[in-house]
């Protein structure tokens, strides 16, 4: 029988029986609703019926059907309301808010799910004869909106990967694993497991994300100041596009042109679908260990980090909060935890021997693993430079609660929209020299979009991905919504961060990807003349645009595909009046 | 005064005032010769003079000539026989063979040097305007034919790059600089060691080529498993092409789409000219060690290798020698050099209590560097693992020696070529469980394909540039002419060596690029589908075929360029008579 992937809920984040249990974190809304004005407790805002939701009649073109229907077998293409709306969107705050209420403009005409690299070229092929579009589906985690349909012309296709899932070769000696594109992380891990081995690549959508999502968007795991990005592990692939199959040599490097490997690393699903790859891996580690340090402010804990990647030093992850995301993981913690009980204890020391306050302080969670050789050496090296910088060490609990609750982060989105609050994320990346300007720069625009539409912001910050030349800037920002406006409230504040980022000299996404909702800025990352090459890619490889149409172009109208927002009149027309004003300066 | 870049002698390797100094070498030629069947002392084969060589009319396109007068000074455009002829060819055998003998077929119409980048514009702009060719030149290095001139029917200009030589800007806190494409090795360092930094990138070319040069053919240094491969340390890079500038953030790492940068790394002159580059830098190390190693035989150093490799401690440098590079090396010393006593000290307790013999062991130079603190550790660390694999250290003399000494190398060549000798070299890279058969079978090609033209073959091999998957493989051979067959020769060699790294499943090159002595193997390697994609860019960015016309596309006739030989007409049939024949099985 066919392997049958599980889907998330399709209005939320995780498996049907899974979300955030609030009474396990107390003091988590309570925090909550103080910081954002939320008073009383308003009618919970569920999402509608699944047969409730809008959904566009399907297109059916028939002669790419017949061509499907008599390569492929019927349980591998799907055209079920569930399906449909399951693959309309990702995971991001737009897609959740429109499918919550019933809106699956985005939903494809059809699901398909290959079973090998035979299946997709036939896929393919088919689009390219018969006018149709592909939409390569991974885990649908993503959430910068790179699997919503941009097209609405021609039949669209959702090219659902997860049946390709096998670990195809290990090469024990070279510490290489060959396998298919659509093996979920868990999954990946448990099959190199088997041989000793692990990927080391860990996201915090690593529960429903794979292989070839990863690739395709430049994923970075939690872990990859030890492991890398996802692009660095990349050995070898296959690409199967509109023209044919791209396939690259197994070596570990190479000065053969043109890294051909990276025209298929972050394309987003516009010039093919990546059908396997063959990954360096590594040795299970033996020891980990997961110690985490409060710092007396922001800056001393930047300066701590720079200093190890200085020193060559830095942790298998380190992830600095601000002050306003330390206290929301100190809100967020069981009021027993071993962590408070240590924080209080030992910043009532502080507060007494060295003057300073709890509202700057920041937490540092940290993770080392590797050989047991090597571990507690690594950890001392970095103490050390802690310590300079005057951190205290928390001992190991609150990181094993951070371990423990790791992947469930993403649940909070659906908690605080079923209360009437959007929460959302943008991220990026700057040289070292620029993280504070960068910081308090967006963080500042992050808090004035939101004041602007009347409610009290919240944002928050962590530095995490560190490199010898600078480090990830992740912000998250949550604010209450303001009835029919929630679009407009979201865009305004998602275009404040976002031009920030470009203000500054950073990055449009560190790794989340382009999708719709950076779209806008990508001329202004990669220059025009990137955006030619990268056209140029697209029209060599795919010369119909059978894939994943409208990706990595923008359009003319940059903030355009952001007014297809699925809310109400007046709603669209405020989001469009915003989107066509100047930009902050 | 215009900076006016030194050239190095147009029929040879280095300065004018540079060469291979037999006499502090003694051993060196009566063991080549004893190695190749040389006997007494043939006339030597000195290069034609200058005047003599043949040079091709240079083409005239009076419009492009008008439009560069006008924006340029007449310092900055040069047509004399002498720029002329420098900058026709690199330093491979084909280059300085075809040179030394009188032929410069290659050679440009004309030479132009860009002092900014609003220089390399106009000239790029003007050449797409008046049907001009272009090929960037940095430090005319390269020894796999990357700046020999492909197409004769347009008016060839070779852009010297070497006044655009200026660091313009390093960042203390990020570790980054921002520096001008055209600047050499040791400038480079010069200026960056005036902020306390370095590149770290030092391959045996470092005294004559460039930082643009490094980026657009994939170089790789000595001490890259420290420092990386250069496209490892490209944080930022600016490109011109016929169709505009090329731009990247200076970030250090995004998830914007595919990586634009790397369109740029590797593009060999196709696409635009490389003007400025932010670059990864480290701080000068403290502290630097050269111990030298010998093992038992070849598979116990790889293995040794191997293990650094999973071990995460792999020195700055590793370079093990093969038997027979092994024995050129000894041979190479000076006849007191302290290693030549260490090694016969030892070697004679080896062969004593060990019970095996000189000829199958191997030399292993490494080097460490970095802070004090930990250079010692590291070392220690590593020679653990060669203990376990046999290996006896040679202390530092020969690690001294080799240092002393690391960029003279190429002059072997010019010295081999005098006496009629050809020596060249295949490199590329694999994985570690395909490392010993790729050697094996690589090593019988090369010799039986110098064995076809009736002389005896010398072959040895170096291992380096190790990869956690990986490691480079480099092949130096060296054969005795046969009069009037030099060239057919070189090729049958050459195409030995290169058709088996594709047998086995290697690359084309590890870091000598593609130019034109890989080309015929650029689709086998990337995939013709690769291939596509790159000519996809190439259109993109320069549709009028502009730049370095020819390159990074095989014709139909894969080997036909080879054929362009410049030698004697019974050569020539020979050539092509040798090139149409179907590969060694």
């Amino acid at each position: 029988m066919a392997y049958h992937p599980r889907h998330m809920k399709w209005w939320g984040w995780g498996d049907e029986d899974a979300g955030f249990d609030s009474s396990a974190h107390p003091g988590f809304w309570p925090y909550a609703k103080a910081q954002l004005g939320v008073e009383g407790d308003d009618p919970r805002a569920l999402p509608v019926p699944l047969d409730a939701v809008q959904l566009p009649e399907a297109g059916v073109n028939p002669r790419f059907l017949a061509e499907l229907g008599a390569a492929l077998h019927s349980g591998q293409i799907c055209s079920s309301r569930h399906e449909r709306v399951v693959h309309a969107y990702g995971k991001g705050f737009r897609d959740l808010y429109r499918l919550r209420r019933g809106s699956a403009e985005g939903a494809p005409d059809l699901v398909v799910y290959p079973e090998n690299e035979d299946d997709v070229l036939v896929v393919l092929r088919a689009a390219a004869h018969h006018g149709v579009t592909v939409i390569p589906f991974g885990g649908g985690s993503n959430i910068s909106g790179c699997v919503e349909r941009m097209e609405t012309q021609r039949m669209a296709v959702s090219l659902d990967m997860r049946r390709m899932r096998r670990v195809l070769a290990v090469d024990a000696e070279s510490f290489t694993a060959r396998a298919e594109a659509g093996v979920f992380g868990p999954d990946l891990e448990e099959q190199l497991g088997a041989h000793g081995m692990t990927l080391g690549h860990f996201p915090d959508s690593f529960l429903h994300s794979t292989l070839g999502g990863w690739i395709a968007t430049r994923s970075a795991g939690m872990q990859s100041d030890r492991y890398g990005k996802i692009e660095d592990m990349v050995v070898a692939l296959r690409m199967i596009t509109p023209e044919g199959v791209l396939a690259t040599r197994t070596v570990p490097k190479s000065s053969n042109g043109i890294d051909v490997n990276h025209l298929c690393i972050g394309s987003e699903g516009t010039l093919g679908v990546i059908t396997e790859a063959t990954m360096r891996v590594h040795p299970r580690p033996e020891s980990r260990i997961v110690p985490a340090y409060l710092f007396p402010e922001f800056e001393s804990g930047v300066e701590a980090m720079r200093e190890c990647a200085r020193a060559e030093c830095a942790p298998s992850m380190a992830r600095l909060n601000d002050p306003d995301k330390t206290a929301l993981s100190l809100a967020f913690k069981p009021p027993s935890s071993r962590m408070s009980q240590a924080v209080n204890k030992i910043f009532k020391r502080y507060l007494r021997v060295r003057g300073f306050g709890l509202p700057r302080a920041c937490l540092m969670l940290t993770a080392f693993e590797g050989p047991k050789s090597k571990v507690a050496g690594q950890m001392q090296e970095v103490e050390n430079i802690y310590r300079r910088f005057g951190a205290v060490s928390l001992g190991t609990g609150s990181g094993k609660s951070f371990e423990a609750t790791k992947y469930d982060f993403p649940h909070i989105r659906d908690f605080l929209l079923e209360r009437n609050v959007t929460s959302d994320v943008s991220e990026t990346a700057t040289l070292w020299s620029n993280i504070l300007p960068l910081y308090r720069a967006t963080l500042a625009e992050i808090r004035a979009a939101i004041a602007e539409s009347g409610v009290p912001p919240w944002a928050g910050c962590h530095i995490s991905h560190t490199y010898q030349t600078g480090a990830s800037v992740y912000f998250t920002f949550a604010l209450k919504h303001q009835q029919g406006h929630e679009m407009e409230q979201y865009l305004r504040v998602k275009r404040a961060a976002q031009q920030s980022f470009m203000d500054h000299g950073a990055t449009l996404s560190h790794h989340h990807a382009v999708g719709t909702e950076h779209l806008p800025w990508l001329a202004e990352d990669i220059s025009p003349l990137g955006l030619k090459a990268v056209a140029a890619l697209k029209q060599g490889l795919d010369p119909g645009n059978v894939m994943n149409p409208g990706r990595l172009q923008p359009a003319r109208d940059a903030f355009g595909e952001w007014s297809r927002i699925g809310s109400s009149p007046e709603a669209k027309a405020e989001a469009a009046a915003l989107l066509t004003r100047k930009s902050r300066a």
